[in-house]
């Protein structure tokens, strides 16, 4: 890790330095293990005990934190500031390692002179890569792909034909883009009939997708992930499906075809969407919800089908009774039979 | 794409032409992007807007529609017609490539004159290959392994020893088949015992797998999937499952050992059913159902545990209002005791 | 398969042979199958019948059984003792077949003599191999990963930089150990900042890790599955979980981020748990439960959110009765209304 002085990192998330101004941090660590010369953070002011304890040369605080008896760094998000630091502390200027001569690289392509890519890669032909990207060992990238400036793509990942990837985009080991959707049509004998999967996949800048996750080309057109979401592992993204902006996709969510999300959308873990809905800006989906309908601006839900999160709520806490509401049900129709019986007397 | 006069392509559909016959197609787009040239279709009578305005030379349309103000071939399903010319239009003859240089082939196998072998192929010993069959970049195919004629695996697949693959099978991007079943015995001090898993994987014709899906090879026997199958991606298909004939199994599906399912079951994404139970032909399970028993042949299921999937729709819009009727309940009771004490009066 | 004299076999799973001390065997079946020279098994005394018409050499059978007209070997387990015994059988000498020519190794690596690392394999720097390690076609390792004596990682197989991998793992095709956690924090205006994930994937001797399945490194420290835990296909195991000894994840699981789990816990085909809490030792999860707060040792959970088990069973058969139920309050408050009606009068 580099060694940058504190005014520095200071500057770098707005934050107010009080106690030793001076001194050089070469570290980033939790509260519990910082060391000397390493910097931590610390997210609830309710909890001074580990402030008072770490053993830190400096740490990240919230506003509400005055002063300590160790040098503090007063920000606005101490979690926020503590990942802009950390990732500042790691920053390395790209040391271009060029092809390996165990890759293959086909025709016609278009490779800057500050790449890095590992052995085993296989690339196809008329591939146009950005400057500094980096593509790990075994991955597979088909014919006509396009990837932008600063992407990098770890091991054994495959990109097929023609898919388009933005700049900065992080694709981790075993994600697969541009399968083919899965769209059949039935004859009079009950076979599926494959469609043919003509589209692409468009994956915009600053977008991260987890290990082995899966997004499915268009059947026409784009499957498209726009700038900024995040998707987690082991996620299913259809043909055919649009996620705005800045959206996060937590692992094992599946997506079906056609349906597309607003920006900032939230999909929990092993959520899924049904196919051709559409969920608005900001609309957040409980872990294991699933969805079936179009969702409006800011809705947030639960179960499957997914209902308002404070009803979801309610209503769990009651299913959880069910055997006794059941006994209460029965024991009024007693009761009112009885009375009944009584009143007929 | 090739240039194809309407005719044939009619022909292809039982289609009846009505307008000008001569033209020729040599392409297939939505109705709303089609251009000069191109074909395309539409689905359903009652949307008759994109029929006028689309730019599309020629449109498969259902048999309701009579005539148009332009060239319109009548069949009876429009979007198995679409698939089925889409897929004519893009046909090309196999283009043998042979063996890449980098791709590394076992001792005494079986190599057609006809394939296309990647680089970074690496087959074991005593592999079958078919006439016709592509390997894709980076995927491994293990010892005794047999494939049929005109399947295709893309990039980075994994087939285990002594697994078969049937003729015109698609397999995508980073499944795993033939990997060991989940087998294990228990001893005194709780530690699992591996089970041997020295069965096989059999996939008979036509099947198309999605990607990154794992398909177990058997505790003994066979983990089978019949012909016409379609699984789609990040599928789980434990040992010794058995699926029948054109079953469609969305993304997510996971299905546990021993299960066997019919013909034309349709299991909706991420539903799952528990080991050993039996799902007789045309079962249909909705998204993200879980089958705990048998069922028998054309059973359409929701929930979990899986109901009939009309009751489970009306259950789910009860379950929603259950707050509601806690309180209902609640003041059933002391309706009842009010009455009881004004009866006693 | 090895030939091996029944005694000996018998001996190793401490079970009493009735019938013909010397046979050999040399191979291992299910009872249907089983022919001449082969053993077999049965797990439950009630059904006799294939007892009787098995064509095995010899059969594990329990305790319950005294004898029979063929050769058994009486065990406390058979189920266990059936897979101690096919073990043995399968069991050969490990045959070294060094490093294949197409296999890239990187600088400062320390490889015994006795490892078969098959062809495309990538190893990075500083990497430690132990003894009998087996490394399949296409598998990638970063730099820094210690992999312990007799471990076997599968084809397409990435580890990534600094992970440690303990004694007699096994690793099957296209998992992915060491990517990235999920973690973000966000900014004023709503963007995802990454925060840099430092720590490690740790994996005890004796795991088994199934196909495609995924385990996050540590934000900081390290993500750890114990001793002889066995983790099914298509798992996701989030940053800084923690599983303990024994405990079994079968297929599809998910687990997020700081989630602890005790030993011998047992979490059903797409169970999932929420971050940050703790399930001690030997909870069950039945299959599809979400688990959202901590478990204390040895409860039986089912749903989701998950209740005890018991609880869980008797609510869905409520649930299936929903409408009905909606009905029945109804009705009692039309009743209740009446009564009070004639009461007045």
């Amino acid at each position: 890790m580099r060694k940058v002085d504190l005014k520095t990192l200071a500057r770098l998330v707005e934050g107010e330095i009080v106690g030793d101004c001076d001194i050089e941090i070469h570290g980033f660590a939790p509260i519990e293990t910082a060391g000397e010369g390493e910097m931590t953070f610390l997210v609830k002011a309710n909890r001074l005990e580990p402030l008072l304890n770490t053993k830190a040369s400096a740490v990240l605080v919230p506003l509400s934190i005055e002063k300590a008896e160790r040098t503090v760094v007063r920000v606005r998000d101490p979690y926020l500031a503590s990942a802009i630091i950390h990732t500042y502390l790691l920053a390395e200027p790209f040391a271009a390692e060029g092809v390996h001569a165990t890759a293959d690289i086909g025709k016609d392509c278009v490779l800057p002179d500050q790449v890095t890519i590992a052995p085993k890669v296989v690339i196809g032909d008329r591939v146009h890569l950005g400057q500094r990207v980096m593509i790990g060992a075994g991955t597979v990238i088909g014919n006509d792909v396009e990837i932008g400036d600063d992407t990098i793509l770890k091991a054994n990942v495959t990109i097929e034909n023609g898919c388009r990837l933005g700049k900065r985009v992080i694709v981790h080991p075993g994600v697969v883009i541009g399968s083919d959707g899965y769209g059949y049509a039935v004859d009079e004998k009950g076979c599926h009939i494959k469609r043919p999967q003509v589209g692409i996949v468009r994956i915009d800048d600053d977008v991260e997708i987890g290990a082995n996750t899966c997004i499915d080309r268009a059947t026409y057109g784009v499957t498209w992930i726009k700038s900024g979401t995040k998707i987690d592992n082991l996620a299913q993204i259809a043909h055919n499906v649009v996620i705005g902006e800045n959206s996060l996709i937590v692992a094992q969510v599946g997506l079906a075809g056609s349906t597309t999300l607003g920006r900032n959308v939230v999909l929990g873990g092993k959520a899924s969407v049904k196919g051709h809905v559409h969920l608005d800006d900001g609309v957040m989906v409980a872990a294991c919800g699933g969805v079936h309908q179009n969702l409006p601006k800011g809705a947030v839900v639960g179960g499957a089908p997914a209902i308002p999160v404070r009803q979801w709520a309610k209503a769990v806490a009651v299913f959880a009774k069910l055997p006794e509401m059941a006994r209460d049900v029965k024991q009024l129709r007693k009761d009112i039979k009885e009375i009944r019986k009584i009143n007929e007397e």
